[in-house]
């Protein structure tokens, strides 16, 4: 067995067996098997694909590369979520609190954003003194403790998803679905979690364009992890449009500060309650996802989830104030209002193209290692389907950087539609993927 | 510009610009771009192939990384031949002089052997004192005073292809019709020939193993080498059986003088005059190929290409002795014979197999640092369709390895079919491929 022979394989379109898949994985780990080594077998496997057992077996090697957190002695199922990421997607803020309000414990690891998606993590942070690199000990101490934590990726958490990733990053080998369910399913699965719950974005503010695709990754992804007996369950949700009013990183604390006191918008809304409804069947604390999804209105109802998102700041380190009095958070030093044009409907808000601008103003980053400003970022004025009139502010960017304001404000401007009858209602969520097939969200 | 998106490119099948490949290559011929990226490259464009302008393109960029050698000065039409590789490929030996005896001047830039087949430099060198190290002015010297000089690439020359081809080697990328094309003819291009003929080999032995394949490889190097305005004429040959009866460094070389002395035997000698008679004609010495291919037997019969090679010898510094008593050559320690195992008529001889285990006797290498025994290899005793006794000697193993002598008599034994009628007659030359088309080689 070398390295040659497994490339060879691939590239002829040949199954992998998890000794080939062992060697290349922990060759490449521990720098035995070249980078360009690895990269022409990352190239071959985008075009010619890994079957469900190559991609099981790619991700237990790849998860276990590091540790797997053991979460067995903390009482309860254990439900996570992953999102694919998109645009002004702060569901993970909101979800978490709720979730683990209704009993279900909640381990989260999650990442930093990169490109047009924001990063839970860079959210978190604009907290003032909000940790999240926590030891894996201390993440299960906190667990145990009230039902959740919220921490990033640390060393120990499959370290060949890193080094992989970061090829894959430089090689034009992001979009392999095997690749892209290896990666995401060894981090969640070392996570300590029973069972999974998957947001997987759509649409042209998401990284899987078409439903078709979107379809193949979420059955990837439900079946390897059914096949680590981990209950999997994938909602294709909407990413069209930017989620809610705001994105950029405390912009988006601030909007999930208000989804928690029940003042949600309801796109934001519609998704986030469909995802804990899933999270808490699943975790065991409701026997159908209907009964889920009316414990997780009555988390926000209540007012527990919000008590419950007050405790995780705290217990992290947060500015428990902050989040009490979200309005003395201090504000970009420059507010530029982004006019309608014309008179008539907001019809569209191109969601890659906010996303692309928020970067811009300073709320995310196109490197690994460019700083984030968490002030920065946009808040729309108007939703979808709301009526303007010619030079209403439809939406604001809040940026500390000074030139190129009204460049910005063009962006942003061409990526509204306005039209002068409003389009017929766009579902938010189109698609459960699970065990048992596709089918429609009703 | 820069290489991720290039590399994206080809990925999704789109066609590189001159600027993006130029890009490219020069980036990674000075080390700007790293070999991850371009492995990534080549996996991709095995793939999803490239076009005739990209593939011109890509060895117009290779070519001009190193030395153009410019032979202007010197009179005449300056034609090579290039092998896509054989096993008892010794032509080139026998071709250079005849071609260069019948007036036309032949810059013959070679390669070693890998794999299962050989390399016309290890079989000079098997000559004591040849030297194939001559600098590019040297190697223009010889050509003027001889017309003919056969040396091996110089760093000089296409460095771009030799960094490629090294990464190609080790990620499984050589397989690729442009990738082929581009290092071919990058080299061939280098050494400044006004016109050149291809022969490419089809069958066990070549690396084109079908003639869809093999087809495909010449109207690619055909249509690259007549966009740079270079006369360029490929034959598709045999290569199911060995060539000739020798196999291996010193024993092709012993072959191709009793080819030269007109003693050769006839597979062999049907291509090298077939190559010869489009070399003579493209160089301007005879109207047709026909009358090329007359003029190649002349310079057999009238001994003229046997003196052109002593003069090949002496002026590189052989030792013309050994040439014109090749009998007092040294022999290999063992000398194994291979019988056979019924009665019958020889119907096949296994060319790679043939040539796996020449390499395993120590006439070839593995990699590309191995060293060579130029005293090891194969004679065959046997040519196919004649008739053998059982336990007749068929074939004799030359090597100065001291164990295993019956491993490798089982291997060739195995490699041999004796069958109790004799096979039809197996053409040696399948096609003719120019600018003209395809056409039946008659």
């Amino acid at each position: 067995m070398n390295a040659y022979e497994i490339i060879s394989r691939k590239r002829d379109g040949q199954s992998l067996s998890i000794e080939e898949i062992k060697f290349f994985i922990d060759g490449y780990t521990n720098g035995k098997i070249p980078d360009y080594q690895m990269s022409a077998l990352l190239m071959a496997i985008y075009f010619q694909d890994m079957d469900f057992k190559e991609t099981h077996n790619l991700t237990k090697i790849m998860l276990n590369s590091g540790e797997v957190v053991d979460l067995s002695d903390i009482p309860g199922i254990k439900v996570d979520k992953h999102s694919t990421g998109g645009v002004g997607d702060k569901i993970s803020l909101i979800l978490a609190p709720i979730v683990a309000a209704a009993g279900v414990p909640v381990p989260m690891i999650s990442g930093r954003g990169l490109g047009h998606t924001g990063g839970t993590l860079d959210k978190l942070e604009s907290i003032p003194g909000f940790n999240v690199n926590l030891s894996l000990s201390e993440y299960r101490k906190i667990i145990g403790e009230i039902d959740v934590c919220l921490i990033g990726q640390t060393k120990e958490i499959a370290p060949a998803d890193k080094k992989i990733y970061a090829l894959r990053d430089v090689t034009a080998t992001i979009q392999s679905i095997p690749l892209i369910t290896a990666s995401i399913m060894s981090k969640k699965l070392a996570e300590g979690i029973d069972a999974l719950v998957l947001d997987i974005k759509v649409g042209k503010g998401a990284f899987m364009k078409t439903e078709e695709n979107a379809i193949a990754l979420a059955r990837n992804l439900v079946t390897v992890g059914e096949m680590f007996n981990k209950p999997t369950i994938g909602l294709l949700t909407n990413m069209n449009t930017p989620l809610g009013k705001a994105i950029g990183n405390w912009l988006e604390v601030n909007e999930s500060i208000d989804c928690l006191m029940n003042k949600g918008p309801a796109d934001l809304m519609e998704i986030t309650h469909a995802l804990a409804g899933v999270m808490i069947m699943l975790g065991g604390k409701a026997s159908s996802i209907e009964e889920g999804l009316s414990l997780s209105r009555k988390m926000i109802g209540s007012g527990k989830a919000f008590e419950k998102f007050l405790e995780i700041v705290n217990k992290q380190g947060g500015d428990v104030k902050v989040i009490e009095k979200p309005d003395k958070y201090k504000k970009a030093k420059n507010i530029i209002p982004v006019l309608a044009e014309k008179k008539g409907y907001i019809v569209d808000y191109d969601a890659l193209e906010f996303g692309m601008t928020s970067v811009s103003l300073g709320a995310g980053r196109l490197k690994a290692d460019d700083p984030v400003d968490f002030q920065a970022g946009i808040i729309l004025h108007k939703q979808i389907n709301h009526p303007v009139d010619k030079g209403e502010v439809i939406a604001e960017l809040h940026t500390n950087l000074d030139s190129n304001h009204q460049d910005y404000a063009t962006r942003i401007s061409k990526a509204c539609s306005i039209s002068s009858e409003p389009i017929s209602h766009q579902p938010m969520i189109f698609k459960k993927i699970s065990n048992d097939g596709i089918e429609p969200w009703k």
